[in-house]
C-alpha cells in the first residue's frame, strides 16, 4: 500500500530513526485517508446514518454552502484578533477543510471548485503580503497577527487540499503548491526559526503544518523538516517536542487549558505519520506517550470544563474542537468504550474514518462512563517535576474532586501557586482558581490578549489557595526562576475511602520550607467527603504568612465577630496582587477554632480552621486598582499570622445540607462538627474531630512515607500508634 | 352523583348565591375524587404508564416508604423555619397527604395504617399545644411559627384524611376529626379571625384548609365559614378573596412569586367545590378569572423563572408544586395544548384524574411549544390600578422580553418600583431586578426570614431600573401610602415589528410627574429587537434625578473618561438604599451621547444614552454597609442629572455579536450604530438612530394616544408627519 521512495537516516534523542517518505501515497492521506473516504461512503450508500456523524457533517455542509453564497472573500488582512479579517481567515481555512473533504464524500463539483477558487485566492496574494500590520509582540504572521495562527491556518488547509489534489488540474496544483503551500511552509520553519525550533505549542503546531504539507506535497525534506528541526538533528521538531514537553504520564507542563490545545497539532501529525509511514510506531513512542496525554486531559477536567490552573479561559471544556479530535483518534486505537461518553457530551466528532467509527459505537449504545480516576501526573520530561494530584472520592463524573497543583512552574502561562488547590463538590467549583484575566478576542479589551491584570493579578500567588509569605509571590514573581525549581512530592495514596497527597517546596521564598498535606477522606459520619488540609511552614525569620481561601458562594456564618468595612474599604496591599484586593471585613485574632460557612448554590459549606494563635481572619474581594474593570468578581477568606517564624494551619472543608428555594426546603444548613482539635507533635499531627452527635473521629498523620514504621503520638494521656503516612484511629 | 343535603342561600356581593353541601359525598371528593381513582386504577391495571405520572407516583411512594420506615414522628413544635420540627412537620403533611391517596390508588392497608397512626398521634396532642414558642411576629401558629404554614398543612392533611376516612374505624374517625381537624378548622378561623378576615394569600389559604375540611367532615357550617367568611356576609371568605385579590386578567397585586404561591389554595379549594358542588360554577366566576391566573402565572416567567419583581426568590419557577396542581386542572378544563410543554418542563404531575389526564396527553406528544406572549396584565380588583406589561419579540420561549412594571404597590411585599423594567434576551436576565434580601429557611440568615436589607435596599426606588428624584425612594418609601396610587397607562400597542408601552406616575414625589415610554423594536439591520427608552420627569424645584440600570455581565467597554476609585470606596449616600452602594467609577458629565457596552454570557449589550446636559454617569456595585455579607453582588450604571427642574433621558438598548470562549469565536463586539440624536418638541420625540453602514432609522413618538391624529416635527429642516402613538419613519 505504501511505496518507498525516500529513506533517510538520522539520529534523534539516542535513536537510531528510519525516515521513510512515501512521495506519492493516495490521496487523501493526511487525516482523512482513502479507506476512510470508503467506509464513509458505503455507511451512507447503506443509509446507515449516525447523529455524532450528521451533526458533523451537516455543520460542514452549512459552512461550505454560507461560504459558497458569499463568494471568495480573501481580504488584506488588517485586524487583530477578533476583528473581521482575523476572522475572516480563520473561517476561510476551515471553508477550505470542509469543502476538500465534502468533495470527497459527496463527490460534488462545486465543492472541488469552491475549495480551488479559494486556494488560488490566496495563492494570488500571499508570496507578497508583508508582515501583519497589527504584529504581536513576538512571531508576527502575514495572514495573522502572529504566526501561530497562520501554523493553524496551514494545519487545516493542506488538509482540504489533500483531499482535492489528484482532481486539480496540473496548473493549478502547481501554482497552489509553489505559490501558497510550500510559501507557508517555509515561511513558518527557515524564516521563522525562532519559533519553529522553540520547544513548545507555538513549534508543534510549525511543525504539524509544515510536516503535514510535505506528505500532501510529496516532499521528504518538509517531513524531515518537521520532524526532526531545521538542523535535522533532532534537537528540535516534533520528535523532541513530544519528548519534551509531555512528561512520562502524558502531562503538559503548561496545563490543561494549553494541553487541551497543544494536543491537536500532536494529534494531527502523529495520524498523518502514522497513515503514511506506519513503520515510525509514532503512536508507541515513549510508551504511547501520546494517547496518555488524551487521557490525562480528560482526566484533568470537572463537570465537563479543565481545571483552570496556569492561564485559563475558564469557559474551556470537552467539548472544544481539539478534544474532539483527540476522541476519535484515541477511541479507534484504544478501543476504550468509557471514551464514547465524552463523544457524546461533545454531541459531534469529525469526519473521517475514526469519525465514523466513534458516532457508530455511540449509536450502537457501547458507550460508558468516563473512568475518571484519582491519579498523579507527574510533570517534567522525566517526570521528576513535581505533579498534578487528583483526588476523587465518590461515584459518577461529579465526583468530588480536589486537584492539588504541586506541579513545576509551566513556563510562562504559568501562575506562582505551587502547594495550592482547587476543590469540587456537587457538579461545582467550590473552592476556587481565577484562571487568566483575559476576554478572549474581545476587541474593547486590549485586543482579547492577556490583560495587564493577568500579570498583576492573576498570577501573583496571593490570587490562589495557597500559602504567601512576606505579601510576595513564589520565587518573587520571576518565571524564569521559578522554572528552575519544582515541589517534591512526598507522598501520594489513593484509597477506596482514603485519599492523600503531600508535598513540600522550597526556593519558593528565602530560607522557607512550606508542606501541604491535603487528605480527602469519606467518613459515614458526613454526607460528603471532607478534605483535610495541613498546610505548615518554617523560615529563619519572622514573617506574615496568608493563606486563602477562594470560595464561591454566599456567606452565610462566621464564628466570630467581624469588624466590617461598611462606610469605606482601601485594599490589603500595594503590589504582588495584593493591590487587587478589597478588605471586607477583619476579624477578630483567634485562639482556637475559627469556623465560616457559605452557601454554593444548593449545598453548604464549612470551613474549620486551627489556625497559629492570633491569626486574623480578612475577608477580601477583588476589584481595587481596576480602573478598567477587567477583574472578575470573587471573594475570599484569608488567614493571617504575624511575626512567627513557624506556622502550622489545619483546615477542614466539610460539605453539608441541601438548600433548595424553589421546593422550599432547606435542612443541614449548620456543620455536623462542634469541635475539632489539632495536636503536634513529634513531626506528627493528630486531629480530633467531634461531632456534635458525641461521635469522635481521629485521623493521624504521621508525615513518614515509611509504611513499616510505628508511630506513637500522645494526647491527652492516651497513646495512640499507628503506621503509614495517614490513617484513620479506631479505639481499641 | 351528588346529592343534596343542605341548601342555604347566601348574598355575596350583590349576587344570590345558592350553597348546597353535600354532606355525604362519595369519598374521596376533594382533588382526588372517586372517579380519578377509578381512572388511575383502569390504566394501572392496562399498564398504561405515562412518565410525569409516574414520576409523581414514585416520589409519594418513596416518601411514605421512608416515612414507615422511620415510624411515627410528630415532634413538639419548638424549631422556627428551616429548623428541625418546621421541617418534620412540613414533611408530615405531605406523608398523611401522600399515604392516603396511594391507599386508594394501591388499597394497600399499610398505608392506611400509616396515615391513622400520623392522624392519631397529631389528634393526641393538637389541643393542649400552646402557641408556638418561636413566634413570627403576627398570626402565630401551634405546629408552626405562623398559622399560614399550619394551614396549609391542614390543606394536605384533609386530603389524606378524604382518601382513607372510609376506611377508618368509627372510633378512629371520630377521634381525627373531633381533635384535630375540626380544632385545627376553628384555630385557623374562630380563634385567628385577623388572618381568616384578611384579604391576602394568608386568608386564602386558611379558607382553604378550613372549607375542604367542611366537605370531608361532610360539615356545611365550615364550607360557610369557608366560603363566606366569618360573618357569613361574604365581606370575607374564598369568594371576596376571589374578587379583590385577583385582577380581571388573573394579575395578583404581590406578583408573580406571591402569585404562584396563592395559587394553590384558590386551585385546590376551587376544585374541592367543583366536585363537591358544580352547580357553583366556581371556574366561570368572574369570567373564569382563576384559569385567567394561571395562564397569567405562566406568562409571567422567562426561560422558567418567574419576573423577580417585588418580594421575589429569584430561583422560584415554573416546577414548583403550585404550578404543577394549576397546570393539571387548567389542562383538563381547557385542553389547551401549549399547557402540556409546561408540564414537560416540570417533569412531573399530580396523583389525581387531571395528573393521569396531562401525563397520557405529553406521552402521546400532544404538547406544543406554550404561548407566551405580548401582553398587559392589568392590576387591581377593578383593573384600574396600573398594568404589568410584558413586551415579547422573537420566536419561542427565550424571545426579547421586556417586563414593565406599571402596577400598584402591590401591599407589603410590594417594591417602590414603578416605571422600572426588567429586560431579557437570548435566554438571559440582562438588566435586573434584584428581587427580595433573603435566604429562603436558612437559620443563620435571620432563621431565612426577611432580612434587614430587604427594607433597606431590595424595596427601596434606588435598587430598581426607575428614577430616583433626590435620593429617595417613592412615596417616601412608605408603602400604605403608596398603596393608594399607581401609575396611568397611557397607551400599549401589541405589534409584529413594535411593541409599546407607555405610562405616567404622579405622587410618587412632591409636584413631581414622572413618563416612561419603553419601545421594542424589530428591525431588519440588527440581529435581536431594540429596546428604546424614553424616561422624563418634571418638577417644581430643581433636583436630582437618578436614572439606574442595573447589569448582568462584564464591563467591556465605556465611551468617555473613568475616574475609578481604585484605592478607596465610599457609599453613594446614606439612606434609601443609597448606602448599600459602592461608588466605583465616575465619568466625566457628559454633552450628547453616552456608550455603554458589557458582556453577558455568550451576547454583546451596549447602552446608548442621550441624556440631559452634564450629566454624570456612576458605576455602583452593593455591598456598602452589609455587615453581614446579606447582599448578592449587583453592578449598575447611574445616570445622575443635577440641579434641573425636568428632565428626558433617552436610552437604546443594542444586543449584538456573540461570544464563544470555548470554540475561540468572537463577532460583532462593537456596537453597530455610530450615533443616536434625540429632538423633543411640541410633545413629541423624533430619535434618529444612524448606523456604521450609514443606515439611518427614525422613530417618532407623538405622545398622543389619539390614532386619528397628525403628528408634525420639525428636523433639520425637513418635517416629518406621522400618526399614532410611535411609529418608525420612512423617508418619502
Amino acid at each position: 500500500m505504501k511505496r518507498l521512495r525516500a529513506l533517510l537516516v538520522a539520529i534523534c534523542a539516542g535513536t537510531m530513526l528510519f525516515i521513510m517518505v512515501d512521495a506519492k501515497a493516495a490521496r487523501p492521506s493526511l487525516i482523512l485517508t482513502a479507506e476512510g473516504v470508503e467506509a464513509i461512503r458505503k455507511s451512507r450508500q447503506a443509509r446507515q446514518t449516525y447523529p455524532l456523524f450528521e451533526a458533523a457533517f451537516e455543520d460542514a455542509k452549512a459552512r461550505v454552502e454560507r461560504s459558497i453564497a458569499e463568494g471568495v472573500l480573501v481580504p488584506t488582512p488588517v485586524d487583530p484578533g477578533g476583528g473581521y479579517t482575523h476572522e475572516r481567515h480563520k473561517e476561510n481555512y476551515k471553508v477550505i477543510h470542509d469543502a476538500g473533504i465534502l468533495f470527497q464524500l459527496l463527490g460534488d463539483k462545486r465543492y472541488l471548485r469552491h475549495a480551488t477558487d479559494m486556494l488560488l485566492a490566496y495563492a494570488e496574494i500571499y508570496e507578497d503580503l508583508p508582515l501583519h500590520p497589527v504584529q504581536k509582540r513576538q512571531s508576527p504572521g502575514k495572514l495573522f497577527w502572529q504566526n501561530l495562527n497562520e501554523s493553524v491556518w496551514l494545519v487545516h488547509v493542506v488538509q482540504g487540499f489533500d483531499a482535492i489534489a489528484d482532481a486539480l488540474s496540473d496548473k493549478d496544483r502547481a501554482i497552489i503548491e509553489d505559490h501558497l503551500l510550500r510559501p507557508v511552509a517555509d515561511f513558518l520553519s527557515l524564516q521563522n526559526p525562532e519559533t519553529f525550533q522553540k520547544i513548545h505549542n507555538h513549534g508543534t503546531w510549525a511543525a504539524a503544518g509544515v510536516g503535514m504539507t510535505g506528505y500532501a506535497l510529496h516532499d521528504p525534506s518538509l517531513v524531515e523538516r518537521a520532524v526532526l528541526g531545521l538542523t535535522g538533528d533532532g534537537t528540535s521538531g516534533f520528535l523532541a517536542q513530544l519528548d519534551q514537553l509531555f512528561s512520562p504520564d502524558g502531562y503538559y507542563t503548561e496545563g490543561p487549558y494549553y494541553q487541551r490545545y497543544a494536543l491537536m497539532p500532536f494529534v494531527l501529525f502523529a495520524q498523518a505519520i502514522d497513515h503514511n509511514e506506519p513503520e515510525r510506531k509514532i503512536f508507541e513512542h515513549r510508551n504511547g506517550v501520546l494517547l496518555k496525554a488524551i487521557d490525562a486531559t480528560i482526566q484533568q477536567s470537572y463537570a465537563g470544563k479543565f481545571f483552570p490552573i496556569n492561564d485559563a479561559i475558564k469557559e474551556k471544556g470537552l467539548d472544544t474542537q481539539e478534544l474532539v479530535y483527540a476522541v476519535a483518534v484515541a477511541f479507534s486505537r484504544t478501543g476504550r468504550n468509557d471514551l464514547l461518553s465524552i463523544a457524546d457530551y461533545q454531541g459531534k466528532t469529525v469526519l473521517t474514518g475514526d469519525g465514523l467509527t466513534v458516532a457508530r459505537a455511540v449509536s450502537e449504545g457501547a458507550g460508558q462512563s468516563f473512568a475518571f480516576r484519582t491519579m498523579m501526573l507527574r510533570d517534567g520530561p522525566d517526570g521528576d517535576q513535581g505533579a498534578l494530584a487528583i483526588l476523587r472520592m465518590g461515584d459518577g463524573p461529579l465526583a468530588q474532586t480536589i486537584v492539588a497543583k504541586n506541579t513545576s512552574q509551566g513556563m510562562g502561562h504559568g501562575h506562582f501557586d505551587k502547594l495550592s488547590y482547587i476543590l469540587y463538590d456537587n457538579g461545582r467549583e467550590i473552592l476556587t482558581d481565577y484562571g487568566a484575566a483575559r476576554f478572549l478576542n474581545v476587541p474593547s479589551k486590549d485586543g482579547g490578549r492577556y490583560l495587564l491584570e493577568n500579570q498583576s493579578w492573576a498570577k501573583q500567588t496571593i490570587a490562589h489557595n495557597t500559602l504567601v509569605v512576606n505579601e510576595s509571590s513564589q520565587f518573587g514573581g520571576d518565571w524564569k526562576r521559578a522554572q528552575k525549581y519544582w515541589p517534591t512530592v512526598r507522598y501520594f495514596e489513593a484509597g477506596e475511602r482514603l485519599n492523600v497527597v503531600s508535598a513540600s517546596l522550597e526556593n519558593a521564598y528565602p530560607d522557607t520550607v512550606i508542606e501541604r498535606t491535603v487528605v480527602q477522606l469519606d467518613h459515614p459520619a458526613f454526607a460528603a467527603p471532607l478534605l483535610i488540609d495541613v498546610m505548615s511552614a518554617s523560615s529563619q525569620e519572622k514573617a506574615t504568612f496568608d493563606l486563602p481561601f477562594y470560595f464561591d458562594g454566599q456567606i452565610v456564618d462566621f464564628s466570630g465577630a467581624l469588624q466590617a468595612n461598611t462606610e469605606s474599604r482601601k485594599p490589603l496591599g500595594q503590589a504582588h496582587g495584593y493591590q487587587h484586593l478589597w478588605v471586607e471585613a477583619t476579624g477578630q485574632p483567634t485562639n482556637g477554632l475559627l469556623r465560616f460557612s457559605w452557601l454554593n448554590a444548593r449545598r453548604f459549606y464549612t470551613l474549620h480552621a486551627v489556625a497559629p494563635e492570633k491569626t486574623k481572619p480578612v475577608f477580601v474581594r477583588t476589584g481595587a486598582n481596576d480602573p478598567d474593570f477587567n477583574l472578575r468578581d470573587q471573594q475570599g477568606l484569608i488567614l493571617r499570622s504575624n511575626g512567627r517564624k513557624a506556622v502550622r494551619f489545619l483546615s477542614v472543608i466539610e460539605p453539608h445540607g441541601i438548600y433548595n428555594p424553589a421546593a422550599e426546603f432547606t435542612a443541614g444548613s449548620d456543620s455536623q462538627i462542634a469541635r475539632i482539635d489539632h495536636v503536634f507533635e513529634a513531626g506528627a499531627d493528630l486531629i480530633k474531630i467531634e461531632m456534635k452527635t458525641g461521635e469522635i473521629i481521629r485521623l493521624a498523620i504521621s508525615n513518614d512515607p515509611d509504611s513499616e514504621k510505628t508511630h506513637r503520638i500522645l494526647s491527652a494521656g492516651h497513646e495512640w500508634a499507628w503506621r503509614g503516612f495517614v490513617t484513620v484511629l479506631e479505639e481499641e
